[in-house]
């Protein structure tokens, strides 16, 4: 038995508010990208509906720890915060977290990876999509509180995630910017102004898999097609 | 720093052929299970399209290694064959397995599970779907070849799937007597005759949940809700 190769299936991390945790649902970005990647690597939904990058920097290393250094089983990490941190201060002090450190919290969660062992082109930030206030602004009103989030202010966060990428030399995904380009309606990406749609998570899995595609290309497909499986001799085909 | 807690995310681990590969594609019944154990446990894929009970218990060790018994961190495992085993050996005797070493194979997959540690009421059977002999004729003339499945052979299977089980002390879902159950229309189950269709991945999903729900019922939420986390010493709530 200890002759048998246990097969290693890499990992595609992602880390993120609810925006990622609910990645998994119908129709969601997450499930998507597993589809994409069934037979070449796990995806693994390290969301965490409600965190800022504050939090999300104290908790990583309980989740991915350093001693993961040794291990190269890790294909990429996204990154993708910022819906909460960019909280009015004033509406909801608990979760915001003020831009500049917004920025230095990014990098510094860039730089535990990297300390890790992960190269940097494995690590993909994504900002928050834009917030759409009518929308939002009912959201905060079943919970009895005013509007907490302004379009505008998210999409200085969103600007603030992309030079804190420039700054580390990795990849973003500026979905603020993306999803409102040349005019689009962008409220159809949103489901009550602040989460995804289908059509939000489907516009986030296609963008995102430009960014992983050349990422996974030398992933290879884990165990033969089964067409090519020796029928006499499976053993075989299935043990090396 | 080696002070901080690693957290163990448990596993829900699928192994089966094609209809477990494909369970994370759009409204897939793999990604309805990992939504709603986001902040519970992974859901792995470990699906092998085409893959009958013969070469899945080759590869088996290869994929939850003997030395996993240590371990405790597998809440559950699904083991979902016999679609391919199924097949006729004169129509498709590369994929076909004779319904004895059928069912020999499936209580030597349960086997390693437990040899390897796991308990019995962690593991759940389940049966082959039933089969819409019309539609997957067509996808068999795609493919040049004649109709190389039977829904009565594929019901032999399932039957001997749930006798395996029963051999086991472990839980069956049995897909084949439950989908075709009261007279329903069961190919509104089915895509092509014999992968599920959206209505199909909802069934299973449903199903599946009733089974284990219980199952997971003790795994914690992992991580506090962002509610509950002292903005003003965050660390005190999410390094314990």
């Amino acid at each position: 038995m200890s002759k048998i190769k246990n097969i290693i299936w890499p990992q595609v991390i992602l880390f993120g508010d609810s925006i990622t945790q609910f990645s998994f649902q119908s129709n969601g970005w997450g499930s998507a990208i597993a589809d994409k990647l069934a037979r070449k690597s796990d995806v693994i939904n390290r969301g965490l509906s409600g965190y800022n990058t504050r939090w999300a920097k104290i908790v990583l290393p309980r989740i991915i720890p350093d001693q993961h250094s040794a291990e190269t089983h890790i294909a990429a990490v996204t990154i993708f915060f910022g819906a909460n941190d960019c909280a009015l201060e004033d509406k909801n002090p608990q979760q915001h977290v003020p831009i500049q450190e917004f920025t230095e919290n990014l990098k510094d969660i860039v730089r535990h990876l990297t300390s890790s062992g992960l190269s940097t082109d494995k690590v993909i930030l994504i900002t928050p999509p834009p917030l759409h206030e009518p929308s939002w602004e009912k959201e905060c009103a079943l919970k009895g509180s005013a509007l907490n989030r302004l379009n505008s202010v998210t999409g200085q966060y969103a600007q603030a995630c992309v030079q804190a990428a420039g700054q580390c030399g990795v990849d973003v995904l500026d979905l603020w910017t993306l999803m409102q380009k040349d005019g689009q309606d962008y409220t159809a990406y949103l489901s009550d102004g602040l989460h995804l749609s289908d059509k939000g998570n489907q516009f986030v899995a296609n963008h995102l898999w430009n960014l992983l595609e050349r990422r996974v290309a030398d992933l290879p497909f884990i165990l033969p097609y089964w067409g090519d499986v020796d029928p006499k001799n499976p053993e075989s085909s299935l043990l090396c």
